[in-house]
Parts: structure tokens; C-alpha cells; sequence
């Protein structure tokens, strides 16, 4: 963190999301670099916004609650900014088959209108878009780099690649400086655990440390890769800082592991819970994309990234963390 | 045609775009394979639907005027037909990057509320969607077949994608069977030639009938492939009619022609009117694709299509048309 650490002091910036997990940590560690923190969040209870996350922060960060959908408060709200951390969105798969229309509107014509306003408002804002692998849907092969085809299972995977189409033409024909992670499966303090709406591994940190049962899907031998928080803050205010990664796109990623080896591991860390396999339920059959884990070699040789936090301790100061705060996530 | 004849007799057409050029030829032909054709078209001023273009078949098939967009009346439209042939859309590029939400709002938003009505009501509808080379943007290689990266370059093309996506998954999750066609450019009676919006050889062919000057952007020197509209819709019923393309996309296309080439023709096929090379507009060159000519022989090999009308034919025919009708397109 070192050699970013001095590039956003006294910086003014705006976190879409910055309620959420990834937002409400890219705030603290932004405010600690000393740079001035605005956070826009709608924190609809559905979705991972918690003011508790901004716990101790109060003082240092602008809370506005806003929904981007509200294109005059966004067209206000990126004026006098020098980044933009665009990581507000709608980020359930489930949910965007149920209700493709909100999928729609805020992943993407919410993105849109953002950068209409920054286009309109502010055109040298430097942004950075959170995108995903859910783009790439089920992979043709492993680990899957930036290279590979989209093929997404899901609305909310349509929804993503229009959302990174619109930011890389942005930058292409407005000249606004954007950059773009996918990212992968996060997990760490602060993330969403009251279900299994977002994310599977909160939902299984919320059952395991109340001593309950894991249900994993399938047989278990899906593989996945799972970054820790930090090193997710870490790659995004290292891309941001880089010229040379400007419209460009790269991977997030880490060794993978199976479901059923990632249910053991959390069982043996909190030695309590347990887990089981369960058949898949059909609505989440029908969008599995199977195994999955990212190539980082692309921003691994650029800049130098790679994920340093082993998931054994990610997952020992998660269960921490969640052991003495859970109920302001239930 | 004689192929397809016989599988659209008396049975129930929807064609959203209907009044426009390749949904009025397409209302046409099938009309006189005896199917009960209802069309559905909002006759927007700046959108091709023209009622002329219905001329002498007013009283064989159902004109309902009513936009894609408005989700209730496709609710009630999609029920009791056998095929939905989906043409409406924005297409101009220019229009997608000076008012994106309106874009998005048709070529994205109106086509899942098409999708959710099928789902809903009728999810035995066979669908066609006329997709477009607009999702290739700029050719990496030539001829472009439909392994080709997408890198859209507006905003057009991107929405565009989101409807592929769209309509491959509504196929997959929910069974409903539905063909995609990437059209590229098109030719021949009944195309909108009032301004450039749409098309540019509509507009060369207005001027150029008028005795006017043709304005080529940049050296001419830019490939493009032509399909006459009669072609186009014989792909069409083809494709719709094949149970084996159910859940896939093909390319069409034709031999490719220089732009510079293309206006040579026309000066000499009406023998009138000039043309200049002039340079591109800013906002015509920053969504620019280059040369452009699709690689169809995935539609060929598997279904005998191909272009079989020459353009020079074509063309002919096209001009004959409109020295005919001029006054009812300008």
C-alpha cells in the first residue's frame, strides 16, 4: 500500500456503494490515506448498505444517502470530485431473475446516467468500476483470463457486460479516464450475512458461527477462488493510481479451493457448525455456472498484484470480526 | 421459398416493427403465404414505419399501432400467436449516442418486457430476433464470422448485445425457442431514405434520384456487404422455420463492396446525380467501423442461404421503387 498510500491524500472522492462491503472498506482505508470521502448509498435493506460499517468513521466520511438511480443527486454529487468508485449495484443472481427490471435499471441505466453526469459535470473524474466474473457465465476452460468468452447465465450477467461496455466507450469517446476490475467471490468484515441473497460464503459464516448446518449444493466439488477484502482495496487503489491501466480491464483471483474443502475449513476454524450437500434448488441450477476460478496474471505482471492474504487467515479474522459484531448483521 | 411455404399457413404472425422496411416486406410475404398477420408498429416520424409500406395489403393484415415499450399491450399481443417475428428497435447510431436512454429504453428494456410477456403468456412462441454486425463494432479480422470478439463502439451496439443476451437466456432457462439473425446492411424497397439517420445508402439513394451530390465520409475506401431485402427475408422465414437453430445466431452477408464503388454504381444505375468524397463528421468518426463484411457460411453450410440477388440488381430494382413512390418516403 505504500507506493499508492500518498496519491489520494487531500483527493476528493465519491464511493457508489460505500455503505457495502467492498465500499465501506475502500472508504475507511481511503479516509485513513487521508483523502476526502463522500459515500452515496441508498441502503435499501435488501442490499449490503449498513451504516454499522462505517462504525468509528462517522466523523470522517460524508454519509449521503442517495439511490443511483436518482440521476439530479448523482449529477450534483460527482461535481468537485477527483474519483469516482463506482461499486453500487444489484449484485444477486437469484434476485435478477425475479426481477429483471431492477436489475436493469441499476446496473444499468443507473451506470449510464453516472456517466452522463460525469460527462456532463466532470469529465476528467477518474473512475473505477467494479465489475464481475459472472460476465464470463459458465467457463469453456480454467482459469478463465480477460480473454474469454461472456456467456452469461443470468440477467444479471447481461446487465454487467452492458455496464462495462458503456464505461469503456465512455472512456473511448469522451475521454473519461475509466478503469475496471472483475472481481471475483470477496469475503472479509463487513460483508452482507443476514442471507444468502449476494453472497453464498456470508450466508455460511452467519449459519457456522450460530453452530447450524452449511447446506452446500451439489456434490461439493465445484471449485472457486476467494479474495480477501484487503487485497481487493489494495488492487482497486492500485489500479486507480495507474495511468497505463486506463480503459483497460483485468482479473481479480486466487488458488482455488472446492465448496465442500471451503465448508470443512470454516467447520475446523470455529470448531463448531457442520455442513451437508444438498441437491441444487432449481432456480439456482438453472444460472450455476460450475467451476470457476480467475487468471491474475494479467494485473499480476503489470502491477504487481497478487492476493497475499492466505484464506485460512481471511477467514480466521472474518469469523473474528462477525463472532463480535453479529448482531448488527442479523 | 418453396421450402418454408407451407409451414406459415394460417398460422398466427406477430411482427413488432412491423410497418418498418424489413417488417413490412416480411408482413408481405408472409401474408401471401396465407398467415394471419398482425403488426404490431408505433409509426414514431423518425423510425421506419411508414403505412405506405402496407400498400394493397390493408385489408389482409392487422395493423395495431402500439410501441414495444409499452408492456401491456404486448402482454395481450404475444397471446394465441405462433411466431414472433421481432424487428422494432432504435437503430441509428448516431440517435443511440446523442439520446442513450432512449436506446436503452427500446432496444434493451422493451425487448425483456417482450421476453417476460412470451414467458408469461405464450412460452411456445417461436421467436425470431433480428439482431445486428452493430455488435461486432470493429472488425479485429475479416470476414467476420459470428466467433468475433464484440467490441462495440456505441451505444447502439452495446444495447444491442444486452437483447442477444437477453433472448439466448430467455431461451435456455425458460425453454421459449428463439433464432437470432446479425443482419448487416440491408437494401430495397420500403427502407426509410428521408434522412441518414437510419441507413446511409437510403439517404444516397433519396439524393442521388434527386440528381443530387453523394457525400462519401473519408477516402470511400471502407468495405461494406449489401443483402437485398428480398434475400433478407427469405433468410428470415428460413431460419425461423428450422427447428435445428433454435438457441443459435448467424451471420448474414454478402460480397463486399468500397464504399466509393457503391456511389460510382449508383450515379451510373440512375444516370444522374454526382458524388464527392467529403471528410467524416466528429461524431460519425468517433463511432466509425471501418470496413465491415460478415462471413456467412455458418447459415450457408448448414441451411444452402446466400445472397442470390446481385447488388447491381438489387440496386436496380431499389431505384425503380423509389423514382416510382419517391413522394410517400421523403
Amino acid at each position: 500500500m505504500i507506493a499508492v498510500s500518498d496519491i489520494y491524500r487531500d483527493k476528493h472522492v465519491l464511493i457508489t456503494g460505500g455503505a457495502g462491503f467492498i465500499g465501506s472498506n475502500l472508504a475507511r482505508c481511503l479516509s485513513g490515506l487521508n483523502a476526502h470521502v463522500t459515500i452515496v448509498d441508498s441502503l435499501i435493506p435488501e442490499y449490503g448498505g449498513n451504516v454499522f460499517n462505517l462504525n468509528g468513521y462517522e466523523e470522517r466520511v460524508v454519509l449521503n444517502i442517495a439511490d443511483v438511480r436518482d440521476q439530479y443527486s448523482m449529477n450534483y454529487l460527482v461535481q468537485g470530485k477527483d474519483y469516482l468508485f463506482n461499486l453500487a449495484g444489484q449484485i444477486s443472481h437469484t434476485d435478477s431473475m425475479q426481477d429483471p427490471y431492477t436489475d436493469l435499471e441499476i446496473n444499468v441505466r443507473a451506470q449510464l446516467s453516472v456517466l452522463e453526469a460525469c460527462r456532463k459535470y466532470n469529465p476528467k473524474i477518474q473512475i473505477f468500476l467494479a465489475s464481475t466474473r459472472q460476465i464470463y457465465g459458465k467457463q469453456v476452460q480454467l482459469p478463465v483470463n480477460e480473454s474469454h468468452s461472456l456467456n452469461p447465465v443470468d440477467v444479471n450477467g447481461i446487465n454487467k457486460i452492458a455496464s462495462e461496455h458503456y464505461h469503456l466507450l465512455y472512456h473511448r469517446v469522451y475521454g473519461i479516464p475509466i478503469t475496471i476490475l472483475r472481481l471475483t467471490n470477496i469475503y472479509g468484515p463487513r460483508m452482507r450475512i443476514k442471507d444468502a441473497r449476494q453472497t453464498f460464503i456470508g450466508w455460511w459464516i452467519n449459519q457456522i458461527i450460530q453452530g447450524k448446518t452449511i447446506r452446500v449444493f451439489g456434490d461439493g466439488q465445484q471449485l472457486r477462488d476467494f479474495n480477501y477484502i484487503d487485497d481487493v482495496v489494495e488492487a482497486i487503489l492500485l489500479i486507480t493510481s495507474k495511468a497505463e491501466a486506463v480503459g483497460n480491464f483485468y482479473n481479480l483471483g486466487a488458488e482455488p479451493i472446492s465448496l465442500l474443502e471451503l465448508a470443512r475449513l470454516l467447520v475446523e476454524l470455529t470448531g463448531k457448525g457442520s455442513f451437508e450437500t444438498v441437491p441444487f434448488p432449481p432456480e439456482r441450477k438453472m444460472i450455476d455456472i460450475g467451476s470457476y476460478y480467475g487468471d491474475f496474471s494479467k494485473i499480476q505482471n503489470r502491477f504487481g498484484w497478487y492476493p497475499v492474504t492466505p484464506l485460512r487467515e481471511g477467514l480466521q479474522r472474518t469469523l473474528h470480526y462477525y463472532q463480535e459484531n453479529l448482531l448488527r448483521y442479523l
